[in-house]
């Protein structure tokens, strides 16, 4: 089969790779219909916390498509059905994935590391992991599919995270797929008022278009201050991260009132929060990984019912073959999110 | 009057200062029956956080005593009542007080800065800040109703911004006096399993006494390892910090399960919390200086119908002219926690 494979920082090529089979009887084979590249793809593709052994590396994960085959444990997942996945692969069945933390499930495998962009895909814990649709899905509904597989189901967490709800005000910080699909779930809980930041209109267009009552352009300390002047000097109840920066980890913890929360899922690579910061602030924390898997029944049947259209964030759709070129339009930011169709 | 008066770093004399004066019509002025030293108060003593122009400062923001006058626009409090108030004034009416963080009350004025150790105390915004006890309490209540002030106020806090409560197992760091009555309060919000991280006898003893159902011994990734070796491999629900060095907070982080809740309580100088550990913890983090008012009228009722005595923490009693003996021992680590009687 063709998948891509990242042999060093700004190098990704689409190569052959060996069909992937079942291995483990908790597996499942999927014929993937469309994968994507990530914002935190763009990590690696920019040198960025991977060591010299980690190349060459498959990359991709995020996924949806057909089961071609399964273990001969799997119990639910049946061959044939169209089925949403994440990028953690979990049991959903231990104590933390029964809280609601499939992320961080005692038996996660990142799917990172098998290669969604690509043709096949080997998904282990597949009972646990994947999420059939009601049936197969017509065309137009795949790339919002696609989106509740990372983007769509990372934004969602970090709403919640933050809290986020009727009555609320949320500010955004970042203006990438995820950040704007917390826009579009803060809509979907409720938010009172949702202030994007955002200094790209074609970025403030589609924040508008998902929900959006404001928008913030200035960045840092300038912004916080903006977000101040729109809530009476306290700031919002509600700040999502979606970037993984020092500045906008800063921006959002300064932008957030006391006893407001902050929901971070950006990466935070080189971000070290500052005790009398946190302190002063008063705010609550939480973040990381998403635990998509917690959101995927949700997210399925919005889409489904065309409540929402989380695919809009796709603003480039290449064959796989291209995937380098996606990965290139991404980082140049000439691009929101790249769909890649095998 | 006499109170006590910081002059460097471990410089600490009990002189005359002038008797405080109603200044705003929200003012109270109360004759204090008894004052403590804080461990917050050991940061200037040990010369952290404080610059050279702070000299001298008076000392003190724990505090219970008999009403003496009150402005013109005090409507609630009245002159004779025992009160009981906190180390914020606030107005307990603004949007932050009404969301429960009047520490961070947009009018708050620090108690701090007009020094509780001493005969007599202005209290700014008293109708917000001071609650009444139904009575004029007997003698032994009042080192539990000082605790109330700040040290049961903060752990009872550092215990809700984890989320302690019913089947939980809750782990705390510190066995000073808010780590102390964060096992207290724990037991009172029904926690499963409380676990006490200590390494000194007495202080075990006492978190015993408290509620502690385990006592962790070791510190840092060892005392990790301990958490773990307790909860399955996962780590504990709920964490309390109240120590406010970058091992604590570390160790409180890693002893969280993904999903869990750290509740940090003690003062994060040179505390940087790095951004994947938070990340990949998938914890919630939540704390800072504790809106004590928040819970004074819970707390007040428990210690005066008895079902609590918060005050077993003060280990060392000492009239106000030897405060300077007070800070020596807790610096020292002679004492829990030393009450001061003007």
């Amino acid at each position: 089969m063709r998948g891509a494979v990242m042999y060093g920082p700004g190098d990704v090529r689409v190569e052959d790779r060996n069909d992937p089979r079942i291995v483990d009887p908790t597996d499942a084979i999927i014929r993937v219909s469309v994968a994507c590249v990530c914002g935190s793809d763009l990590w690696p593709y920019r040198g960025i916390g991977v060591g010299d052994d980690a190349w060459p590396m498959p990359m991709g994960h995020e996924y949806v498509g057909i089961v071609e085959e399964v273990g001969d444990e799997i119990a639910t997942i049946r061959p044939g059905q169209f089925v949403v996945g994440s990028f953690w692969a979990s049991d959903n069945t231990c104590t933390i994935c029964r809280g609601g933390y499939q992320s961080a499930c005692v038996n996660r495998v990142p799917m990172g590391a098998l290669g969604a962009q690509a043709e096949l895909l080997r998904v282990p814990l597949a009972d646990g992991t994947l999420v059939a649709t009601p049936d197969i899905p017509s065309h137009d509904l795949l790339p919002s599919l696609l989106a509740a597989s990372d983007v769509l189901g990372t934004g969602w967490f970090a709403v919640v995270a933050a809290e986020a709800g009727p009555g609320k005000t949320v500010a955004v910080v970042g203006d990438g797929a995820v950040g704007l699909l917390a826009v579009l779930a803060a809509k979907q809980v409720g938010a009172e008022r949702i202030i994007a930041m955002s200094r790209h209109e074609d970025r403030q267009r589609l924040a508008r278009e998902f929900g959006a009552t404001d928008i913030v352009e200035e960045r840092g300390d300038e912004g916080v201050e903006r977000i101040k002047e729109l809530t009476d000097g306290l700031g919002a109840h509600s700040v999502v991260e979606a970037v993984g920066t020092q500045e906008s980890m800063m921006q959002a913890l300064h932008a957030t009132r006391p006893g407001g929360h902050v929901g971070f899922v950006g990466v935070t690579h080189d971000v070290a929060v500052p005790g009398m910061d946190l302190f002063w602030s008063l705010a609550h924390l939480h973040g990381g990984p998403a635990p998509v898997r917690r959101f995927l029944p949700e997210l399925i049947e919005l889409i489904w019912n065309r409540t929402i259209e989380p695919g809009k964030v796709f603003d480039l759709e290449l064959p796989l073959s291209d995937a380098a070129a996606g990965y290139e339009a991404m980082d140049e930011r000439r691009a929101i999110k790249a769909l890649l169709r095998p």
